[in-house]
């Protein structure tokens, strides 16, 4: 077996994932496990870890151990306190802080970022910002990285410059779940003919979301809108509406040139099917941002050494 | 005991509030019951209405029977089919549908209105045109009608030009109580210190609310939101919102000179203080609108007089 020279921790509020890594960058061995930070029984994080990574045992002495995510949040393990905005690799590298693991091996927590805006309304990424670390390629770019709050981050010259956090994955749940849209609304699988037509709803419509939504009820009341497409129609519409207001939000006056997307692949297709009907170009990050951005991160520590 | 002239009907989803109306318009004899259209036992209005006006009998033979609201719905007694906006008084009034009653007695049902916007997408009222046609005084003005669905109308000499609904109150309702929103919310009361900084979140705000709602966490997650706010703030953001929004899409370019308010006092209360803090100026429309409205209605149909 080559020589391990890092354990890189994704531990998410759902999963935890696991990689042996190789001192080249190279993934030797991975483990996956539903043991995010809600499924630790009694926040027992060392047990939980012991047990993860017991295939793995011994662990050669001195090995660093790196976690990004949930599990460095209030929540979790211990809280990393948020390195401020904006804020690059080596910023976010400073700000880890150690655990005590087991054997003598600690665990390296690295921080969210928080941010304010110009109202000094606070916005936090935790877990995201290692992500976007691990994605960038060249200087910078505009990345969504979307999910039950969906984060669009802004980077220039390598540092997270601006970002800002949109609830539309939650509300598209509560709305389908527990409003009345949900009534005429068909359970299952997202309609991709619904789903095109609430994105042109979002194009055309005022920006006025609390009005737009009501559309979703009336079209069906008027034998326009059909049960299947319903929970699409309702999607597209909140997706749509992300994508027109977001960038602005983040400071990017205008179209955006190019959108990296980052996250679980079925619902990077639907913001790229989106994207594309608002004439908006996206491409592909990396997979595995999360386990390049930590690399990069031990590195900027100098835990590791960066490949030529 | 004055002759009656009139049988006045509001009867909604959850009330049904009904009035014996004197030549003049007076009222003579008012009854109230908690029998909205969903709460009718096997949908039977008629024994409803026997039940709830059996103080009143029997009846003067040919005194006519109005009601309003959403009992001339799908799911009410039969549906009066919308009347097309632009619509005034005689519109609406030459739109009524008749019922069978008891004993020779019919009951007519007033249409609701139904709109399209600029592409395509239809919006409806039913009851609220009603309530309209007995607060406007004058030629016209712009009427907000809060609710769960809040609806605001546009009027022009005497006639509904223009109307859309917003899902405010019901949006905020499920957020409140299915997102992670609710989790630092305080049940209760809503405080008002929160809800004008709400409303102040959203005048200051860039419009984007799928991103403004996550300042309620991240307020409350930095120490600067008590969960006492909590909910005042999300109110008062969510609202704010609609109250910046709604005038244009309802037509009304800059700042709208004075929003008459109609409907349940406390609710009317907080959009009163939300649009004093936005610089909006409202009044209060006359009470038992529903009423009056239709009184016109009935004098539109030559079915009273219309005092002089």
């Amino acid at each position: 077996m080559v020589a391990p020279a890092l354990i890189a921790l994704d531990w998410g509020t759902t999963n935890l994932r696991a990689y042996l890594v190789g001192s080249g960058g190279e993934v030797i061995a991975r483990e996956e496990r539903p043991q995010g930070i809600m499924q630790v029984a009694k926040a027992d994080f060392a047990g939980a870890l012991d047990e993860a990574l017991k295939a793995w045992m011994p662990l050669p002495p001195g090995l660093p151990v790196i976690a990004c995510g949930m599990i460095g949040s209030r929540q979790g393990w211990r809280e990393a306190p948020y390195a401020a905005c904006p804020a690059g690799a080596a910023d976010v590298a400073r700000g880890m802080i150690a655990v005590e693991w087991r054997d003598g091996h600690q665990v390296l927590l690295i921080p969210g970022i928080s941010c304010r805006d110009g109202h000094g309304v606070p916005d936090v990424i935790r877990g995201e910002e290692t992500q976007i670390f691990g994605a960038v390629t060249g200087d910078g770019g505009l990345f969504l990285l979307p999910g039950t709050h969906s984060k669009w981050v802004a980077v220039e010259k390598g540092r997270i410059t601006s970002f800002a956090t949109f609830m539309t994955g939650e509300v598209f749940g509560v709305l389908r779940q527990h409003s009345i849209l949900g009534r005429t609304m068909q359970a299952g699988e997202i309609d991709e003919g619904g789903f095109r037509r609430g994105v042109a709803a979002a194009a055309k419509g005022s920006g006025a979301l609390l009005h737009g939504l009501f559309g979703a009820r009336t079209l069906n009341l008027f034998g326009e809108l059909a049960e299947r497409e319903g929970a699409g129609y309702l999607s597209g519409l909140l997706i749509g509406t992300e994508l027109l207001e977001a960038p602005r939000v983040v400071g990017i006056s205008g179209k955006p040139s190019s959108i990296g997307l980052i996250g679980q692949p079925q619902l990077c297709r639907s913001y790229a099917l989106a994207a594309a009907e608002l004439g908006y170009a996206t491409f592909e990050a990396a997979p595995d941002a999360a386990l390049h951005g930590i690399w990069r991160l031990a590195s900027a520590r100098g835990l590791v050494k960066e490949a030529a």
